[in-house]
């Protein structure tokens, strides 16, 4: 196998398989709930995983927000998403948190269509069954939440998901998540910056 | 004036006046509507900016999101913010956008109230009149987004906000922008990934 020299090229799946036969096996275990808002927080791409007849679908979203403690989320997300159908009439969905290296994954998810493809395969990310819902988690993400949809406001194309299972692959060295911006780039965690005793009567309980 | 050795003490008001009297004068300049979306779409904390009864007030806010490129966004928030019943009565905001040399001010911010407190005298922040609406631009914000509040979705505590104008300053080298985690700490931008050509498809004209 060779690398592409154009880095632009169309070489994810190729460097995937190279990544994936290098990296140590998951440990994926599971996270309080109300510690999930801490992932979405920070304002990350996200992977969606949804499962309707029987097939799998994945796509890629920045319209994400956390709405409550609980944790409540809201996502944006219309027909113009082939997935959009499967969340409204499934109601449930997995909101998987990819790191850097994973980047070619999310232009992959974000740039074809679950309507003629198999992204999983495409992308070679690897589903695995979640605890509460039907959609898959994906083995090679940072962290995954499994999702119940429990409200949909049509006129701002905005859906609110319930947090009912969250896992977070302790294995990882790489943790840095990506924020998309909109114009084809991506900006990569930096620095970490701790404030926690001045913002200790903001944080909730727990966390 | 003196330095305080412990990092987490109470010295933004300091420390942030040293830097201001060492930084350019900010280049303001307008920023086409359409682009606003890429300002928000990477998840950074924001200042929001509200007027009521000749007075101005500033909060923090992490849950934000795009819902549209026209741009729309929204953000939760409700009756436990002091700004609340100022952007329910006037319709208005600015959400300003701080860069990594504000952390002080972003957390200043979000953990003092409006009802008792002159937030932009004590955070040394300088409010500036905007263009469309009451509620001022932060002069040492890297940008500033007029909105309108259009609509409010009380069962969710999630407002839809309609950016009016965008101001961009010019004149900054820090650009670097801040994420929440909501635990206390934060994390910068790193590294900038370029994939504008695989993505050209999903990429807005003119963006």
């Amino acid at each position: 196998m060779k690398r592409a020299s154009n880095p632009e090229s169309q070489s994810f799946v190729v460097d995937h398989a190279l990544r994936q036969t290098s990296r140590k096996r998951p440990d994926m275990r599971k996270m309080p709930i109300r510690k999930a808002f801490t992932l979405l927080e920070p304002g990350p791409v996200v992977l969606v995983t949804t499962r309707d007849g029987g097939k799998n679908n994945v796509m890629t979203i920045s319209w994400t927000m956390v709405t409550d403690f609980t944790p409540r989320f809201a996502m944006t997300t219309g027909p113009w998403n082939h997935s959009y159908a499967a969340l409204r009439k499934t109601r449930e969905c997995v909101l998987s948190i990819p790191t850097v290296d994973l980047l070619d994954q999310v232009v992959g998810a974000g740039t074809c269509s679950g309507s003629d493809t198999d992204k999983f395969e495409k992308l070679g990310l690897t589903p695995v069954k979640a605890e509460k819902v039907r959609p898959p988690l994906i083995r090679e993400c940072l962290a995954n939440i499994e999702c119940k949809v429990i409200d949909i406001i049509p006129k701002h194309n905005i859906l609110i998901l319930k947090a009912v299972a969250v896992h977070v692959d302790r294995s990882r060295r790489e943790k840095r998540t990506l924020h998309a911006v909109g114009d084809g780039t991506f900006v990569a965690d930096g620095r970490r910056l701790n404030r926690r005793k001045r913002m200790r009567s903001k944080i909730p309980d727990g966390v």
